[in-house]
């Protein structure tokens, strides 16, 4: 089953893919976060929802909807870095593990929605990504139950400004404890680098339009993913060059940090170049080329926005 | 006046300071977010409700509440990184502007709360700081028209483990456009750090217990700040010495991020060691030596968390 959100007469509305032309509204008050809550129980009332609706000829075209992000607000949305087999070859020092951030709900926008961007943001390039929806949330998950949390998967655009990334990078002297173990301080050289602006700006997570259910996705790491920029074919790549698999971030994530319905886990960016294309997603400056951005995976849809400067 | 967030029988309800030992509970179904989305006309009833507590005898014992966050579920939590004067000679390369990250609601812990923390995270250590909470929401917000947006002032505790960042610092070679302008790609020698775990596992966010409202706090760039451990007092600092001042941080992040009512924003830690205590706030390594670790700022209150391993 494929579901999305949408807004209609100004509420907030759930709808679920009939086929790829239309879609069933399901009744005003139901919202995504619902539903997750208590799949179990819901999908079945869900189903003859749908039913009813194609019976009754009471379907909506999906051209006309107005889409909101799939989980209006997650709780999080927590971001794999560098997690393609593409990139190690270029990585000299880094985690064995995945590391991650998070982008805020503010900066979550829909399918279709414009990006709205700022010439003093430099350059924003998108990231084309598989999204993971956790269904039952938790704390310490294993590896083999990883995937019995998954409520499905969606789409991301987890766009970047590498402009703002180098001015919001810190090169300076930690204060660390002293090594010996004495007490005091001793300074060690130090960069880092903060992503609440090159990656939680406003507009800066389109997501969407669907969810593809868990059941409707049987292998995660078996999806073509594309990213098209002005009917450019810019990547094609594949999940299964994801490094770290679903099941192992999940159960690493949530080794540190509780997992909760809705929440959103972008799996990292699918970076291939197309046979075609001969550029990388780092030449798609949206800021200086515009839009429309794409993305498309396999067995889940393809997220769409255009993009205007403000 | 002082609100925070409590748990009783089972419910969340909203408490407001009468004096140092007594508070009133508003009435069930209120939320600390309702109150701020309509602040101006609720203020009058709040204080109504608090007066008639009184009068019938009706508070209850501060020392006897179960202390939640005070906005329990915040749309972000924004953290203003490295921003204390004190830390101006350390820095050798950065923006002249504020830089930061967010902090998952999930990483939010109440007043007297335990911090649960593992072995594997290494060294953590306590990093005190005011809050902001923003009351009216808002994008490009003028430095002029800031002070008009904030709801209140808090406290939190951004835990850091300073191994968990450094094992997930990346130096690699990042991918950029070519910088002679021809389609390709060059390679850049690049250091990237992802705070989502050092900053944000469960726990790392101590924050209230209460938050004063702006009205009650005619200057927040003279306010002290200090941390103490186990008796100890580590540090006694000053807002005075933030280098990026409250109208000036929410005037920048808010031109790149919409700020929504409730919001959080941290600015940045305060780390002057007491004059008597001898050592840094990275020497009180909570993993290794425990808790309880408190923070103080004047007319706000006292912050205060045990800290267990698990």
């Amino acid at each position: 089953m494929k579901l999305g959100t949408v807004q209609r007469d100004g509420a907030e509305r759930v709808v679920v893919a009939v086929d790829d032309q239309r879609a069933a509204l399901l009744e005003p008050g139901l919202t995504m976060s619902s539903l997750i809550a208590d799949w179990a129980a819901a999908q079945s009332a869900v189903r003859r929802s749908v039913e009813q609706s194609v019976e009754r000829s009471a379907t909506v075209g999906v051209g006309d909807l107005e889409w909101l992000p799939p989980v209006p607000r997650p709780g999080k949305v927590i971001c794999i870095a560098l997690n393609n087999s593409a990139n190690a070859d270029r990585i000299m020092s880094g985690p064995a593990h995945p590391a991650a951030f998070t982008k805020p709900a503010s900066s979550l926008l829909g399918h279709r929605r414009p990006i709205r961007l700022k010439r003093e943001y430099g350059r924003v390039h998108p990231e084309p990504e598989l999204a993971v929806v956790i269904g039952a949330g938790g704390a310490d998950i294993s590896p083999g139950a990883a995937l019995g949390h998954v409520f499905g998967y969606t789409i991301i655009n987890d766009l970047t400004s590498p402009t703002m990334r180098a001015e919001d990078t810190f090169h300076y002297r930690a204060i660390h404890p002293r090594a010996d173990g004495a007490d005091g301080v001793e300074y060690v050289d130090t960069w880092v680098s903060y992503p609440g602006r090159y990656k939680g700006a406003d507009g800066f997570g389109p997501i969407g339009p669907w969810i593809a259910t868990a059941d409707s996705v049987p292998d995660p790491h078996d999806l073509t993913v594309s990213c098209v920029h002005q009917g450019r074919l810019v990547t094609s790549d594949s999940t299964a060059n994801l490094m770290h698999k679903v099941d192992d971030v999940i159960a690493f994530v949530s080794s540190y940090q509780t997992l909760e319905p809705g929440d959103i886990i972008a799996m990292g960016t699918a970076l291939k170049p197309s046979a075609t294309g001969g550029s990388a997603i780092q030449n798609v400056n949206l800021v200086a080329l515009g839009g429309p951005i794409e993305v498309t995976i396999s067995a889940i849809g393809t997220l769409s926005n255009p993009v205007e400067l403000r």
